[in-house]
């Protein structure tokens, strides 16, 4: 694309870079300390970027010949519940698996993407779109397009293909990834050193977790991606990192390479706005009540805390991003300077009388879209967190496929495929690994009542007439949401996970005549989901219409905007290893140290595993000390710009050797996903010195050391 | 004292040195910046140490010819309570009186006091305490010889004194003070400026709290101290403070000079080890209960907050006090640290059998004496806590001054004299300040339960019989308690203040005779006092014997302890500006500036006044400016060795002038009062440049300015 070349590309530290883009920022790269050919390293066929795959959500790297894969322990923990066996906890335990003999398959939802090529399709989807009648029109020809766009890519064997918006639709790209089916647990850290300081540190630093893990994928004996099966051999990938035993030091250049999901530097300021004073404080309220409902049932019990502690972390987790957001919005003035923005790239398109009629009745019917009331997103918040509910979602996931199940795979809904239906049903098995009903009731009787309780004209319709039918004899509507909770959650057929399988698949004239009650409330509710959905449609095509424009207004406006929102393709970022002061009379130093762990030793999450801690009193620290420490480093500050689904992603130093894991970002620098402030926005980091130590003096895991060519001395 | 002598003082930093010990660093003061002389520093009749007053629990200091009085923001929330009119809050408001008509008395319980000498005493106690019997005829022979030398020395009109132990009762010394009983409020900025943070900063780093605040203590026409009247006239102070605009910077000498109240770093390790694991625990659980309750009450109604605030404050700042003393000794090692010292004591002590014969028995004795039961320290703890009830603590305070008025006045115990009196009964009716008996009794209740609930042995029978007697129908336990406290708590005559002074003179028979129910209680609750009374006599008498013989042979084991512990008496600290590192990764920095009070505002206890914002914005510095940092600093650290009662204790410069106001510790501090670690231990100070600020450019009090010597000019 012309625009891109027309752009400085001076805010080197500020970006998620296409690897495409690497080599036009080679200056700046040279400049910041990259040593190698900054040419090379955008190539998808070379090392560091051919190694780099994604997990979906999180980023991995092949480290050794054999499909041996180093990722975030936070990425792995769901495959360690599905790797366990009855009576174990391997999240809580950890994991280490001598031989290959010993790995564990991480579960049927668990996939290896390996990203193969980039595909300009641009002028296919343009022109799909250019002719529609409307906005609905518009958007089931852009599916259309993508669907066809996909089907060609994916007649390629063991190939998953999607089409990624970059820089809000001025440019379409499809990307062609090699999926690997049969994924297995190699590794993994006690949760008290990969989580060490779990939500007491998350997001804070200083940081002392090892969050780190070890998977192995493996292919078909012959070589092609295949379900997992015990005949399988593992998977030579072509590109493999070198693991440094050095690490990073303080002032020396670092970059990431990974799959960041989701970012929103690109949105209107009516956006941003409507984010920070509706959105994301709705949001933050309905979350803190179900982290607190599941908080209250796991410290009562720890059987429960093996089901609902992974849903709980990732509440956990998104709870503090949208605290640290609306602080960042507050702190570092978002709204306000996205206005001044806004102002800016009004007057530049205002500034010529041609583009101004070209792009500023779109721009401001983008504006417009999102001033929809109060009250609808009140009632929809509250939905969406009543079919966060497991059975709820399951049923709902049910009637949906089967409906879409009915028409021609080439005419479904993006999702719908018979591409997508493997997982899907993968997903309804996989769900027994975190159910847990009563405290599921619990959060579904409060949104179900915080609904209810809602002004009449704003309660669905479909919802309330359910709520009659199922509870007739009720007295009051209090009594109506216990009634029609217990008649949901006795025994509900559906917590079996053979019982959910078997319903998938069914016609929906089966699921309409079923008295199911969960799936009786699905059908129910369909018709809200489809209101909902056809909203949603007219409203994606209206921004595919105008998204662009505003696009276009603001790279006039500010040409230094380089870099597309993250989209969950593969992307680099680069920077320094360096601290910050993260408030007026406090600096936060870019390493810390294992002495670190032992300072806040002490009860849960606190609790360092004693292995862990007599290692430390030990004092062999090997090959592995830092010399200006005089010890070895746990954690890394940097001022790489990443965001979730960047877990995982190799750090790499000048030579592009791996040097640590990025796992998290810093609570001053959560508000980076709208505004990225270069004092403020930190990349927590794993010094891979800490995660060698760890194997060699800790684990005694020899046997991964010397596949990633290091040799265990402690 | 000779053992003093031998010592060596080369440990400077840390140390709360007495005056006369001054003259003996001279060396190390001249060796760390000091550049005034060191005999005259501790001279009582020169300044700075002649300006230093108490008021009783904090420090204030001279900084005019005309009494006025610099000192913490929090040591006159009490008197802005007692001073405001109806309607009136003080503490949230502030308050500035322009001219002496508009200062306001801070109540009759307030008190300056002036040191005017020390006088060495231990010969007399010695020998009055040498023949005793037993312990409670030693505490008692201990009692009236201090009696004796107090009524002695107070027969000069105006003085207060009180016998004072070093080196636990190596040395005895009869300190008197001037004291001066016309306090009023001059000046105290906003709640959200003195406090700015409150409990959510309290203890941590970065502060920016404005903690100052001006009061002038007033005497009768002819110069002595008078009763507050409108005739008084301002005290013009021998002495005073040199204030300084130009503060402290990083690497620089300070010292301070105040009234630290309590420290235990001369304890056995069975007393430390019993803080860690018994009596500290304990209290913290119960303070938590009674914070959160009165928390629970000022959030819901501020009229509430301006009666409980206070208290609850005080609260906070001891349960934080206590959760941060005992991760200090988790951290540090502490108990661990104290049995090694401990064994080498008993070395030092056994190493020379004289010594041993002189020394061990009694060193066992009195670690032998804290080994009582715990069932027994969990009672008393309980019964602690349910007296706090304000009615209660006031009638147990009538029955027991009824009873200790019967006896001659120079037999009673001590607190209980005629000298007491005046100030009693003042308590008595200032409690009205903060009384709120909904909170009370919500505090009340609880704990009356927990001690109904304790195993039938362990419950005060006292108690349990008044309880069947005050609520003979109640079905059970729990019943009773809930109709004791209806009973209690329905209109309470006690809640009168003039009815409480009534009562206060009439004989024990009155109160024994009354219906009153409060003073049922504590007429019943008198057999149980005595008997703990009469333990803690006993216990006393035996430490009388027993604390010199460990402290010699601690003197003995460790020679550089050349200080005593803490006791109220007039101390100084010197040391350096410095930030320290609180935790592995994170470096706290020695200054904190106004930046940083806009960086964190927002909701209380965030809600920086409009006028200080607005004043920080505009950014006219004057000569406020701290020439590193270009603007104006607020907080600020030192290795300066403080505890409670050093608050508001002048922080000086090289040249003995004035640069701070010490306020504060870090939480990593905490611990010091039994173990002071050099590494962790930091005073936090407001930096007289903020205060200078303040007063001229945001509160405009010119005459304030004016009075201590500064011309404002902003």
């Amino acid at each position: 694309m012309t625009f891109l070349m027309s752009v400085s590309l001076a805010l080197a530290v500020e970006g998620m870079w296409e690897p495409s883009q690497l080599r036009g920022l080679g200056a700046e790269l040279k400049r910041s300390g990259y040593l190698d050919d900054p040419a090379a390293l955008g190539d998808l066929n070379h090392a560091p970027l051919g190694a780099v795959v994604s997990l979906g959500g999180c980023t991995a790297s092949f480290v050794s010949d054999l499909g041996l894969l180093v990722t975030n322990h936070h990425c792995a923990v769901g495959m360690l519940q599905r790797a366990q066996h009855d009576g174990e906890d391997l999240v809580q335990s950890g994991f280490y698996a001598p031989t290959r003999a010993d790995e564990r398959p991480a579960g049927r939802v668990s996939r290896v993407s390996i990203t193969e090529g980039f595909e300009d399709v641009t002028a296919v989807v343009h022109k799909a779109i250019a002719g529609a009648k409307d906005d609905v029109a518009r958007n089931e020809a852009h599916d259309a397009a993508i669907r066809k766009l996909v089907a060609g890519c994916e007649r390629a064997p063991g190939r998953r293909c999607r089409v990624v918006r970059y820089f809000e639709g001025r440019r379409y790209t499809l990307v062609r990834q090699l999926e690997l089916r049969d994924v297995r647990v190699v590794m993994a850290p006690p949760d008290m050193v990969g989580n060490y300081g779990d939500e007491v540190d998350n997001w804070h630093w200083p940081r002392h977790a090892g969050d780190f893990a070890f998977l192995r994928v493996y292919v078909g004996p012959d070589g092609e991606p295949a379900d997992p099966a015990p005949e399988n051999v593992p998977y030579a990938p072509a590109h493999r990192l070198s693991v440094s035993t050095r690490g990073p030091s303080p002032g020396e250049f670092v970059m990431a390479a990974g799959y960041p999901g989701h970012t929103d530097r690109w949105r209107t300021a009516v956006e941003v706005a409507r984010e920070a004073e509706l959105s994301l404080p709705a949001w933050r309220g309905h979350a803190a009540f179900t982290f607190d409902v599941l908080t209250r049932w796991t410290q009562a019990d720890p059987a429960v805390a093996a089901l609902v502690g992974v849903p709980r972390s990732g509440i956990a987790n998104a709870l503090f991003n949208a605290v640290g957001t609306l602080e960042g919005f507050r702190r570092s003035g978002v709204v306000a300077a996205a206005r001044a923005r806004d102002a800016r790239v009004d007057a530049w398109i205002a500034a010529d009388p041609a583009r101004a009629a070209r792009l500023g009745p779109a721009v401001a019917e983008l504006r417009a879209s999102f001033g929809h009331a109060d009250a609808r997103h009140r009632q929809e918040s509250l939905m969406d967190w009543l079919g966060r509910a497991d059975l709820l979602s399951a049923a709902r996931q049910l009637y949906r496929w089967s409906l879409e199940s009915e028409k021609p795979d080439s005419r479904r809904d993006l999702g719908y495929q018979e591409r997508d239906r493997a997982r899907a049903r993968a997903g309804l098995e996989e769900l027994q690994a975190h159910l847990h009903l009563a405290s599921d009731r619990e959060v579904f009787v409060h949104f179900l009542g915080a609904v209810v309780a809602l002004p009449e004209a704003e309660r669905p319709a479909e919802l309330m007439a359910w709520l009659r039918a199922v509870a007739p004899a009720a007295g009051d509507d209090a009594a109506r949401v216990e009634a029609a909770a217990a008649r949901l959650y006795t025994s509900p057929a559906l917590a079996d996970a053979a019982t959910r399988v078997d319903w998938f698949g069914k016609p929906s004239s089966a699921l309409r005549a079923s008295t199911d009650p969960w799936i009786t409330l699905a059908v129910a509710l369909r018709p809200y989901d489809e209101a909902r959905e056809a909203r949603g449609k007219a409203q994606r095509g209206l921004e595919l219409r105008t998204r662009p424009a505003f696009a276009e207004g603001l790279a006039g406006a500010e040409p230094d905007r380089a870099y597309s929102d993250a989209n969950g393709t593969l992307r680099v970022t680069f920077g320094t290893v360096q601290g910050y002061r993260p408030r007026d009379g406090t600096v936060s130093l870019p390493q810390t140290t294992v002495a670190g762990i032992v300072e806040k030793a002490g009860d849960w999450p606190f609790a360092a595993p004693e292995a862990l801690t007599a290692a430390i009193a030990r004092g062999a620290w090997g090959p592995y000390a830092d010399p200006a420490l005089g010890t070895v480093p746990v954690d890394f500050l940097s001022d790489l710009d990443i965001t979730g689904g960047n877990s995982g992603s190799p750090i790499l130093d000048a030579k592009g050797r791996m040097v640590g894991l990025a796992f998290d970002g810093t609570y001053e620098g959560i508000v980076s996903d709208w505004r990225f402030d270069p004092a403020l926005a930190r990349t927590v980091g794993v010094d891979v010195r800490y995660l060698l130590w760890y194997l060699d003096a800790v684990a005694g895991a020899d046997t991964l050391l010397a596949e990633m060519g290091i040799t265990g001395t402690i």
